[in-house]
């Protein structure tokens, strides 16, 4: 070889990486943090397909570029990306910037480990083990296990899967072919997740049934025991219920108390989806919601959505103490699991999932967590619920607004009825009407970046908007300039 | 509720949210940037579970911390985590830090947004398209699809899955009881993943039929063959092929040009576990070890290993162009993939994967590939399979070093030889106290903090150290250095 030299690039050259690190994180600083989360800037900066491939070069070249041709990069692509941090982003379930969060996640980055043995991740093996106990103290439980996920939709796959093997052992040799029809409950208000797994799985969707949810989006647990003799009437086997707490749309929470004694009835496993709802457990006010979660044998609780930890942080948490993760998910790599360590090797945590490699997703939380205490976290909680509060009373307030219904949690959910459609409700093309406002709403305004609302369908009714109120910085001042602008945007309508 | 006010946290706080971040991306550059990737300090800073518990002071307590008091505990995770980026970790397949990505990886993290949407992934979602079109290019590819995966161990799953719904479609809604027995294929050196996901997509471990390796590790295309009969034989049905293209103990590839007529013959799906070997495409010089990779219907490979991307950054290649991902794994989530959106909804990229929200995983590898281009890329890699030779070269020359083969890639196998067993390969104990030396020089390296090297069993042999050289700052004289160090440290063994 031609040298006993590093490349020339930035790797061997200590003061050029640090230069371009510090310019980059100056960029940063600048444009996604304060920027993005300024009121006095836009959310998003939208621009068309063809028009944004052209204003990003994104090809990748032969040659490679400049550092002042790198930091343009950068700028551009942080102003043409949406502002998830920002106090008009009110489009899904995480929104916001905390700050010790962030921090977490730039020495995540920068630290480039995974968390699948302690040899190369001590401080995060140790960590993770600590973070699950607190989220597992929340719930109730003095015991048990867990593990990180790469998002609530596989926490809730696992959970599937550990239910499956816990009944059927066998199952993770020779399959399902073997096994009778089984057969999980969970609500039609469900995340999608639950099918989507149900078909990885191998289980396939008919496997799922789907229970009656009331109209408030709830579960209802009459028509769980129902489904569940149906299905043994047909000769499945019916082995877990999973039940929502804080659904996707109306942000519903199922009556767990009643669903663990359906389960308990029936020897089923209790998943509880807390994916939305879990960081509820921290408030003493709100808590209630989730009452009976103590009961379940899993929960998927994801702080990156209402605790704002960043994506991803999303725990499975398990009443287990039998080390079902890993008898479930283990195979014993003898190149990465040794048995012969200097150390004890139960804390290699690899063999309690699927994937190999894991990202390191404690960190975050535990910062967070560390200088917001259970009490700076509680009073987040108990502020969404108040500034949602908030604005369903503004809502009764304005003409032209419309509640679908008194929300529980902090999915508050509405029409817009624009001036030409006000006092015509009984006209048969209202509905429909209706449900064509919120997209042109939505469509000016992203087009003009003030703000960021979701809207869909749901059941009979048609679009309506869905606003989140999660981001810890929102003020009053924000749920009203929420309104305002939907009334100045619609006008027109 | 009480206020009009934002919570008195740093989220309402600017200039307080700057002077905590300025603050620990200083010690993130001081301490895990400069310091963990010097020469002159530790690789890792070993302590005892129970020691580093008490070091990290881990409790989630009721109260907050001081702004010093969170700096000071960014300091202590920094200081007792595992350096990746050192000169002197040679332990995984992952290792190095590249400047540019981990730029990629902050301003990913400040922007926080999921990749499911245009709407609130604009930029991303274009770039995910072109940078997985330059990966498939390099694969030989003009069109085709793909995804990028949270790990490869998942993006083999979704092959799996991917080529058991090809052949049979109704297994998404049916599930696998209704369906013959299926079998796949794959070496014995293949990644664990393979079992780990035939167990998880119900599959079972059982279908996973081991075929022969070559002693260099290279899968047998005649015993697939054979082994394709017997499964025949037995009523089930073949569907898949996994090859491998850099094996993760011995670096193997395996001979894709004969397995890809094998499949032919058979009508096999090949899918190609590249996530270690795939950066070799390229190299002009060494990418002949992949040939017939082109013939592959699915290819993983991951970035974040030779590439030093950074954890995770995982693609799912796919030759498809049936728009398979979003078929197999769809399940048209009314609230997030509305329909009557104000753009095309084709490029909403949420029903391609079967996890909701997904981590943006390209843009540090975008942004890697601008700075270095291709060009730079390739110097990587040839350097890395330049010093792997020079190692390799110096380890013949030395007393006490065997080597276990000539390797092919980067992953240098070799025992070292204590003075107390040279010259004793005869005695019938050599084997056995031989494999018992890695595991106490090992210890010795670690609780120095001088190197990190794998080491692992591998089939009839007994342990040996696994140097991977893949961080694109090492040089000869971290060759030179890794090897004066094994015999400084088992000069009394």
């Amino acid at each position: 070889m031609a040298d006993s030299e590093a490349l020339p690039s930035l790797a061997g050259d200590p003061v050029a990486v640090e230069a371009l690190l510090r310019a980059v994180f100056g960029v940063v600083v600048d444009e996604a943090i304060q920027k993005g989360t300024s009121a006095s800037q836009k959310v998003c900066e939208w621009k068309e397909p063809e028009e944004l491939k052209q204003l990003l070069d994104l090809e990748l070249r032969s040659q490679g570029e400049s550092q002042e041709q790198i930091l343009e990069r950068c700028r551009a692509v942080i102003r043409y990306s949406v502002k998830t941090g920002h106090p008009r982003f009110f489009n899904q379930l995480f929104s916001g910037l905390d700050p010790h969060a962030l921090a977490g996640r730039i020495i995540t980055e920068s630290l480039n480990t995974s968390q699948y043995t302690y040899e190369i991740a001590p401080v995060f093996v140790l960590m993770e083990e600590e973070v699950l106990r607190k989220l597992r103290a929340l719930v109730g439980w003095s015991s048990g296990d867990g593990i990180f996920c790469p998002g609530g939709s596989i926490s809730n796959m696992y959970a599937v899967n550990l239910a499956r093997y816990q009944r059927y052992p066998d199952c993770k040799q020779r399959g399902l072919r073997t096994l009778p029809p089984l057969a999980l409950f969970t609500s039609k208000e469900c995340h999608y997740s639950i099918q989507k797994g149900a078909a990885f799985l191998g289980l396939g969707t008919d496997s799922v049934r789907v229970v009656k949810a009331d109209e408030r989006g709830k579960m209802v647990p009459e028509d769980l025991e129902r489904q569940i003799g149906m299905a043994e009437a047909e000769g499945a086997v019916p082995f877990l219920v999973s039940a929502t707490s804080g659904t996707t749309v109306l942000g519903a929470f199922d009556p767990l108390e009643a669903i663990a004694d359906v389960c308990q009835r029936h020897g089923l496993w209790l998943h509880v989806d807390a994916a939305w709802g879990g960081s509820v457990l921290l408030s003493q006010t709100h808590r209630h919601l989730l009452d009976g979660i103590q009961r379940a044998d899993s929960v998927a609780w994801n702080p990156h959505k209402l605790l704002a930890a960043g994506l991803q942080c999303s725990a499975l948490l398990l009443q287990d103490t039998s080390n079902l993760l890993k008898r479930c998910h283990g195979s014993q790599a003898s190149y990465l699991f040794q048995q012969d360590k200097f150390y004890d090797v139960a804390l290699d945590t690899g063999d309690k999932v699927v994937q190999c490699g894991r990202r390191v997703d404690c960190l975050k939380l535990w910062l967070m967590w560390k200088a917001q205490g259970d009490q700076g976290l509680e009073r987040r909680i108990d502020q969404a619920f108040a500034l949602a509060r908030y604005l369903v009373e503004e809502i009764k307030k304005r003409e032209g607004l419309e509640l679908v219904m008194e929300p529980e949690f902090v999915n508050v959910c509405f029409w817009f009825v624009p001036p030409s459609l006000r006092g015509k409700q009984d006209s048969p093309d209202y509905h429909e009407r209706l449900s064509k406002v919120a997209p042109v709403l939505k469509e000016r305004m992203v087009k003009e970046g003030s703000m960021m609302i979701g809207y869909q369908p749901h059941g009979t009714r048609g679009n309506f908007f869905r606003v989140v109120v999660a981001n810890p910085a929102l003020t009053c001042a924000d749920m009203d300039f929420l309104l305002n602008e939907l009334e100045r945007l619609g006008q027109d309508l």
